[in-house]
């Protein structure tokens, strides 16, 4: 594995005190509904709503003072924009990001309100390449990518350490994977410091791209059709391999099961997660026969969702059976 | 004063092992906006998603076994009528609780989820109090009013004896004011464990009969015309006077801001808060000069609302200026 247990815990030393411990929360209802001892631990409460900071402040300060000097750069429409500018701001340089028009608007002011300077391109994987690569060219910037990034990686594995610093004898572990830097790192400190714990990963199965990479065992691309819009992204080269050799297995849950399961925390829990973030609780219930009894962790990922769509989805009677 | 020191120590003790300790939060971006530190009190987390956990379990404990056996009854359309229906399951006994027929079906299912059995009326007091009558004359049952009850004021009294444990040196405390439960045993427990603290009211100004009464003296009517619509009724006789007596002031918040205040917590702070609840943080930023680098608490009463309708105030144009 090219992340080492020391690694693991040198990242969780080196961002401790720019990140949030966030709690973990029961409900019981929700225990009963899905018929075992859930514990969530609460990354929507992390700063920039998303487990994200973790992983970008960690990159950003394993760079080198040269480098960081130069500032940081990304394309990312989703929190790890945030998460960068945040880091940079922290830390004194400049976060350029690169982000499709379309984006939305809760995002671009999140970035800007953090001093994230917003380069915008067509919403197309080219564009934002081509735009990224332009903006390093001028700027002598580093890229910290979204997630197929081992700095990135080891700082999001800082989640699962914490909780499992907490809440003891799980039997199994949830992550949603989109691009898979949460759920390798999930899976990495699973692997150096509670290996009988199985992780399981909810898939929107709008995009299964995962499940699927998992069968062939070689990467396959994502379809990028959920409301999970946060998990439309193919897996990485470096994030597939730590998913097929450490993850037990990927569950897929309907943009149906998933507004249900985010129904159900808003109002069960009165904690507000995004929709990408509602995946692993869907997955769960959907299979919530192999679950029973069981204690089960699952990473919280966010709650950065602009509450015009999540009304459009919570009363889309498609969406809402 | 009716209730002493020693009624709302052993109302903690009473109800402890019953409703959740909950948590106190911050949120770097509120105290920003703010521009003063502030701790908010997280009963949205508490049992039945309200501080009314509190009020009805201590004042179910406070009867006689023979009163406890034949049941309770209230008329309630909002949360107390979930937390006595509560409070008679945990207890064995039944719960009679009479509501308008239009009262929100969110809060209807929570008082069957717990058992209640409910007796539906016109939406007038009137035929409340008389179908209320109606049920005790053939149950045998003992009234819990809502807030006008020394052990439900004394019950309500416990969130604030939890914050002055957990948050030291606060300058204010705040919470929302409807018929004064809630505000009268936060201004008790100010006045016999911290009573430095200045009591401060958040009130609708569509429904400011607190604001008229602290003005003459006397018990004035509310109008109740505001979207907090757990705050529509006016002071009780048991409430008003140590209202009168112990807190400051009250402060009106209109619909507006009731619903940017609203908006800035589920934005900014990923929880859910019910209009109502949201109106001591609406009235602080109202006056916010006033509190300018001050320690404020303020109590989040609870989290029960449709989230439909939550989202269309939230983005309802005329609601947000």
């Amino acid at each position: 594995m090219k992340i080492t247990k020391e690694d693991l815990t040198k990242a969780q030393e080196r961002i401790k005190s720019y990140i949030h411990h966030t709690p973990v929360m029961t409900c019981q209802s929700i225990d009963e509904e899905a018929e075992c001892h859930v514990f969530f631990k609460c990354e929507n409460f992390q700063k920039v709503g998303a487990f994200k900071a973790r992983g970008a402040m960690n990159a950003a300060l394993s760079l080198t003072p040269d480098q960081l000097a130069k500032g940081l750069a990304t394309h990312s429409s989703g929190n790890h924009a945030q998460a960068l500018a945040r880091a940079a701001k922290i830390l004194g340089v400049k976060a350029y990001i690169v982000m499709p028009r379309t984006a939305p608007e809760i995002k671009k002011r999140g970035v800007r309100g953090y001093g994230g300077e917003i380069f915008e391109c067509e919403p197309t994987l080219q564009a934002r390449e081509s735009t990224l690569i332009e903006v390093i060219k001028k700027t002598g910037a580093t890229e910290i990518h979204p997630f197929n990034n081992y700095a990135v990686m080891a700082g999001q594995a800082t989640a699962t350490m914490e909780f499992l610093d907490e809440v003891k004898e799980l039997d199994v572990i949830m992550a949603p994977v989109g691009g898979g830097g949460l759920l390798s790192g999930t899976a990495m400190a699973v692997n150096y410091f509670s290996p009988t714990i199985k992780v399981i990963a909810g898939e929107p199965a709008g995009s299964d791209d995962a499940y699927r990479s998992m069968q062939t065992g070689k990467i396959e691309q994502a379809q990028s059709q959920s409301i999970a819009d946060g998990l439309l992204t193919t897996l990485g080269d470096k994030t597939f391999p730590i998913i097929h050799e450490l993850v037990s297995e990927v569950i897929t849950a309907s943009d149906a099961q998933i507004v249900n399961a985010m129904r159900l925390v808003w109002e069960r829990m009165k904690i507000i997660i995004e929709p990408s973030c509602a995946v692993p609780l869907a997955s769960l219930l959907k299979e919530k026969e192999r679950f029973k009894g069981k204690r089960v962790g699952i990473i919280l990922s966010g709650g950065n969702v602009d509450l015009e769509r999540a009304l459009k989805l919570m009363t889309d009677k498609a969406l809402n059976t």
